[in-house]
């Protein structure tokens, strides 16, 4: 095996992943080097290839929720071993130093690295990352669909563990795609009583079958009146503009709307129905290593899983028209076939 | 003594207020009547007069932060005893049956009955109210000063419980007005690091000496930016729009803004720094029967109290131009001169 890492890569913003090959320099003494099997595809590698965030940096090499074996470690490498099967999500490096790392809150880092942005993610043979976001995967889960978890997964379980959502919680899920779908699976084995809402009715049957108990339309007013003052949790997984004032309304009291999807307007909060109703906006990325082994281990104990969408990693560029399609039911998965 | 109550109510929307009689008819079986020694003026009572929130109706009399001795109690009245010095704030009755009630929310309860909306105030000889809503004064409480604690001062306390604030929390408090002044004295007893906020220079030397360890001016771009990503919980209990993008990169990861303050301009968030922070924002009205009585044990304890003036029953309408011209420092009690 030659040092080069092979990989696929956008040379230009928005432009064709093409193979690229990269010499990765040596591993760093806490990295790990991870032989990739699978990697998700994940809205953001999107808007990473295409600029959106004026962050990227080309060639761009997509792909955060990279699933593999450990096949190099550093020499101050803690708790991974060699040939251990891990994953690697959004961020790839903190500081372990400062107050929120030092809190378990490693993935609200300051100075944290992000597995796409300068350097080059999972659309590859290997990729590499600190030991500490190098999660071991249990057994029991399917590495083939394991991927998403990773970035997915891990940004809709991590609310519900640290908005403390209750197994007697009545809860709402907007948007029923990547997140969403992961999500209702969440909240449902966490023995919530779980409404999905979504705007497409094609999603209606599959959502119960996720586990829903009810689905409502996100944009009927009706259907929304009819659910007002009943949910204590709903979990914004869409990022475009919804009716907020009527999603408001489907709190109780002490209710709390939280965004995982990075909606671009911003949300006009009225003031004193939120005083009145003793309510809560709030948002968060994703989670630190300690909830992601939790969200794993839940998966494992409850069969949770993605539904996933399959393609060769040489096919990346066809599976990037399919997201960007909107037609993706509910996360692509692509196979690394460099090997 | 006739049955009669002796009030002073205005006859018409924004109306001068004028000697009133009237029949308050039998008391309830769960009702006390308190003999009103001193009242608090609140903002919300000239809301109120103004019909600023079109639920007021005429004659109405003001009144909502009122002390006194209980002088009757109905045959099924709890815990509340003749003679005993109590306090009446913005709720005088909840149903003690729905959901919010049974899990110690009364304030939150949905069918509640506010103390001055469809009833007479505390602008009184006497005033009503269920028992549940007539807090005990702690004997070392000075009574003509305790009245704003009913109002203004849970307002600000409550959410300090229910926010979970943290004796090492950093926080802030936005706006030193009769809210703002409680708030200050509150966080620093509760142990925590102070900023005060305050677009009022004058204001400066006097939140320091409530207990603040730092004043901002809440409009100036620059000092904002010096303490950018520092505080726990900021609390707001202005109602006027504020550049609330900069106030929010004030928080630290996980931190919270929270609203006490009716804005009345929806403010609008932003959702990625919300996301990136891990942040919420929220909003509370007052607190519940035991909240309350928290409080005022705290308060006895630590030596908090109001900052008063002091005006007669019968000079209403002088306190009511003193607090319409923003210059109340900071909480106006009427003392009753009826008797």
């Amino acid at each position: 095996m030659s040092n080069l890492i092979r990989s696929y890569a956008a040379t230009t913003k928005g432009g064709l992943l093409e193979p690229y090959e990269f010499d990765p320099g040596p591993l760093g003494d806490e990295q790990v080097e991870i032989a990739v099997e699978y990697c998700g595809l994940c809205h953001s590698d999107l808007s990473m290839l295409e600029n959106d965030w004026a962050i990227s940096t080309y060639p761009f090499v997509p792909g955060h929720e990279a699933v593999g074996k450990v096949i190099a470690v550093g020499d101050r490498v803690k708790n991974i071993t060699l040939g251990q099967r891990v994953g690697l999500g959004w961020m790839s490096e903190s500081c372990n130093a400062c107050t929120h790392c030092l809190s378990g809150d490693q993935h609200l880092c300051l100075t944290a690295e992000a597995t796409i942005v300068n350097r080059p993610g999972g659309f590859a043979d290997r990729v590499r990352c600190h030991w500490m976001w190098a999660i071991p995967v249990p057994d029991t889960l399917d590495l083939s669909i394991a991927g998403p978890l990773f970035c997915g997964g891990i940004t809709v379980f991590s609310p519900i563990v640290h908005c403390n959502v209750k197994p007697t919680d009545r809860v709402g899920v907007i948007g029923i795609g990547g997140l969403g779908h992961l999500a209702v699976q969440f909240l449902a084995k966490w023995g919530c009583e779980v409404t999905a809402f979504t705007s497409s009715d094609s999603k209606h049957a599959e959502a119960l079958q996720m586990g829903a108990h009810h689905v409502v339309n996100s944009r009927d007013a009706d259907q929304l009146k009819k659910i007002a003052g009943s949910l204590d949790f709903i979990i914004c997984t869409v990022n475009v503009a919804l009716p907020w004032d009527a999603i408001l309304t489907c709190l109780t009291r002490r209710g709390r709307l939280h965004f995982v999807g990075a909606v671009l307007e911003p949300v006009p909060v009225a003031i004193f129905p939120l005083m009145e109703g003793q309510n809560s906006i709030s948002g968060s990325p994703i989670g630190g290593p300690v909830v992601t082994a939790q969200m794993l281990d839940f998966c494992a104990r409850h069969q949770i899983a993605p539904i996933t969408e399959h393609f060769k990693l040489s096919d990346a560029n066809a599976a990037l028209d399919h997201l960007r399609s909107g037609k993706a039911r509910y996360r692509i998965v692509l196979e690394n076939d460099l090997a």
